[in-house]
This record gives C-alpha cells, sequence and structure tokens, in this order.
C-alpha cells in the first residue's frame, strides 16, 4: 500500500493524531526500565494500545540515534512492530548534496522500511531528488516550524513581500509531480497556516506542536474542517506516550489518543 | 585540547586538507572486500597514511546510517583511530526543534566524540543552541552550499536586496559569542565567497565540493591568502580515498594529500 494510501485511508476513517514516538530512556516508567530493552518494550506496549486509533507514528530520529547501533536496532525494530496499513514516518529532517541525500534515502526507505521522512528544504531541489523518486512514499518538507526560531529565517521577507517558508511552499508545490510531496506546519503558527492554506494546494500536512509545544488541536480541526478533502495529520508525541509515567503509562497513552478523537469529532459533526 | 586550536594548530603547519571519509562499501577496493569489515580496514589504512598530511577528517553521516547498527559501530571506531590533535568533523546537517537538538549534541559530542559538527539553519537559533552551548567544539553552520540547488533558496533576495545566505552569515556572526562557530562554503561559489569573505568576519570555513564536485583547491588557496589570520579547511572526499580502486589505494591517497598541500606551498610561498 502507498504512504498516500495508507494516509487517505486513515483520515477517510476520521483517524488524524499521528503519535510521536519519541522515546526517551531517562524518562521511562521507572518498571520499564527493568526490562533487557525498556525503549523497544515502552514503543511496543504504547503501539499495541494505540494502533487502533492513530492515523500514523513518527519517530524522530535524534532519540534513537543518540544511543548508537542498540538505538539503530530499536529503530529498526519498532518499524517492524507498526501495522503496514498505518503510516510510519521517519522525522530526521534531512537534507543533503544529491550523493549523500541518495544514501539517506536508501537508509530511511530501503533499510528501516518508513513509508514517508521528514526533510529540510534548505539547499535546495537537487538534494531532496533522491527522497522524490520513490514515488509511493510521502515526503515532508519544513515549511514554518513551530519554535521561536521560525522568525530567524522562515520568517525573513523576501524581495517580492512573500515570506521565505511562502516561497519553500511555492517550490514544493512545483515539485508535486507525482503528489509524494507534503508540508511540516507547525501548530503553534496557525494564523499562517489559516492564511497559506490555499497556497498548500493538495499537499497533505503534517502538523506538529501540539500540547507540550503549546498548539491547540481542537483550533487545528477547526481550520481544517474548512478543507474537507485535505489529508492532514497532528501530531502528538509528549502529551500522549508521557500522559503518566506510572505502570499504567501505555493504558493512559489509549484514553489520551480515545479523548484526541473524540475532540475531532466533536467539533466535526 | 579544543576544536578551535586543533584547527587553528595545523592552519600554523600549514595544513589545509579535510580528508572526507565517504566510505562506500560498493565501490572500495576487491580485495578490501573479503576482509571481516570493509569499511572500516579502509578507514584505518586511509588514517594512517594521511594523519601526517590532513588537518581534518570528516564523516558524512549518510554513509554510515545507510548501514543501520553496523553502520554506526564503523562510525564510532573510525572516529578512535584518528589522532587526538586532529579535527574531527561530523558531517550531519542537523537542525531540529531545541528539545531533539539537544539529543543529537549529546550524540555527536558525548556518544561520537566529534570535535565538530555541520548544521542546518533553516530553523533558526534555537534549534542550534543545544550545539553552541558545547564552546569548545565547532560548529560549522550551512552558508552557500556546492549544489545547484543552492539558488531555490540559499540565493533568494531578501527585502533588503541581500540574499538569503548572507542573512545567515550575518546571524551566525551574531551567535558567535564564544568563537565556537563556523561556516560551511561550497568551493564552486568562489565568487561569492570572495564578495562575502569580510563579512564572515573571524569564523573559520570549511570549503567543501572541491574534485569531483568541481571546485578547484588552487583558486581557493589564492583566494584565502589575502587573508592571513583566517582558518579554513578545504574538504576532498573521493578525489582522495578513491584516488586508486586497487590494492595501492592508502598510498595513492597519501600521493594525493601531499600534492595538494604542495599546490597549496607553490601558491603561498
Amino acid at each position: 500500500m502507498t504512504a498516500q494510501t495508507k494516509l487517505s485511508n486513515k483520515n477517510k476513517e476520521k483517524k488524524f493524531v499521528c503519535v510521536g514516538l519519541d522515546t526517551d530512556i531517562e524518562i521511562l516508567p521507572k518498571h520499564i526500565l527493568k526490562l533487557e530493552n525498556p525503549v523497544l518494550e515502552f514503543n511496543k506496549q504504547i503501539i499495541e494500545n494505540t494502533a487502533e486509533y492513530a492515523a500514523a507514528y513518527k519517530l524522530n530520529f535524534a532519540f534513537y540515534e543518540k544511543d548508537g547501533d542498540k538505538g539503530m536496532q530499536n529503530l529498526f525494530q519498532t518499524v517492524k512492530l507498526i501495522p503496514k496499513d498505518i503510516l510510519i514516518i521517519a522525522d530526521a529532517k534531512r537534507g543533503d548534496i544529491g550523493n549523500t541525500a541518495k544514501m539517506y534515502a536508501k537508509e530511511i526507505f530501503d533499510f528501516f522500511n518508513f513509508d514517508s521522512v521528514t526533510l529540510n528544504p534548505y539547499m535546495g531541489k537537487d538534494s531532496l531528488d533522491p527522497f522524490l523518486s520513490y514515488h509511493d512514499k510521502l515526503n515532508f518538507i519544513l515549511t514554518l516550524t513551530s519554535n521561536q526560531g521560525a522568525l530567524d529565517f522562515e520568517k525573513l521577507k523576501c524581495e517580492d513581500g512573500s515570506f521565505l517558508f511562502q516561497k519553500v511552499i511555492d517550490k514544493v508545490s512545483s515539485w508535486n509531480l507525482v503528489k509524494n510531496c507534503g508540508l511540516v506546519f507547525g501548530a503553534t503558527q496557525l494564523e499562517d497556516l489559516k492564511e497559506n492554506l490555499d497556497r498548500t494546494d493538495q499537499m497533505p500536512l503534517l502538523i506538529p506542536g501540539v500540547g507540550a509545544q503549546g498548539g491547540s488541536f481542537k483550533d487545528i480541526v477547526e481550520l481544517l474542517k474548512t478543507k474537507p478533502d485535505k489529508n492532514y495529520i497532528v501530531n502528538v508525541s509528549r502529551g500522549i506516550i508521557y500522559k503518566s509515567k506510572e505502570v499504567d503509562f501505555a493504558v493512559a497513552a489509549k484514553s489520551e489518543i480515545i479523548k484526541y478523537n473524540k475532540t475531532f469529532s466533536e467539533v466535526l459533526f
């Protein structure tokens, strides 16, 4: 099944929550730390308890790479634990020259078997081409991110009066020939998202920044309700996986994602 | 020894070549492939034959990550093989929100023990802060890269008439409070480097793109000669490590780096 189909199927089933598996061994529940591989066991229980309700899973590479080869094994094993009809996103924010980008694309799509990736546009089209050559995958390109630093460059005004992030949206739109591009748009930037929603054309959105970073799930759903054909996912990491840091963490994660889905239903119907 | 000291020491010894260990198992000499760990053995022989002449080594993460946990082990072991007085750069081009950037910084500086890293500025200052908090390390931030795609965003004109990459130089300069910032400037962009050399202030330069990518080592040395106090390194990857793809690869690499150093001496004296 293509990445595009996985996403649109889940959206049709009214599922919009992407669970961010930002699993950090330093803040896992104590009872889990006693097990042989705490990170993998934690992920396994989270997945088992949330898969029925999730639209996607996102694994931020930083949390796994920091543990070296052990972390890479956990990344690999976690991807295998996720049901095949759910979109799996490598939150890697890569971007490098063609030669090297090709290696990253092979790593993420062929070795680890991800459906989707996040990419950094700074170095331009040829740095993303090796990813774009995978037609059945989804490439989410950073546009306007949820952090304060977005003001430094992303919101710089260009010569023609538009912002850099708007230039990124327009360029990516022109590269989206086989519908394998999406955009990352921070949940804390909803005013900008509202103003630029038409500009994002048919491209699906990955919206991080809800919860710990301050974005509101309800506001996003209200806004996207105006575009019923738009595919999108809202990422929640800490708000779901660390809802409880006790023995009941997985059940708490389940209740939380159900709560998000309920918020969605209330706004939509 | 701090990263800054390592670099300036080598520059004082008239060493300016950074050897790029872009080791790709698919194009290694045949006799090496028969060994138990071809990538590590290849790196070992290259390092043994070039360390006397090199100013730095740069490991592009893409070439190692694509081999999963085995690749991460090779990255780790390769760093250990490099003499401690030589700057070791993690060419990772990272950039992520603070929380996550912190993990990447820990991975690169604490776990792998690199002296230096390449970073992507798109997400702004707070995405780089966790790296900048390491005062004894060197953070090379992408400005104008050597690829064609540099035209897409890096050379976009801003409202005040300057290019985006010039905005990056100015911002990074303002973040360089403890002299732990450097800039990546592609060797194919020498006209721009010339025009912006004063703008780069005291920041050291990492200049990739020589050889396979078309930049000329001699032209760079001619240009930088005008700034005798500037610390810089010119990266050569394929041009050195794959100079020969036969049994004599390591000796060929040695001859080649000596040739680069000779070019340097000829221009400079």
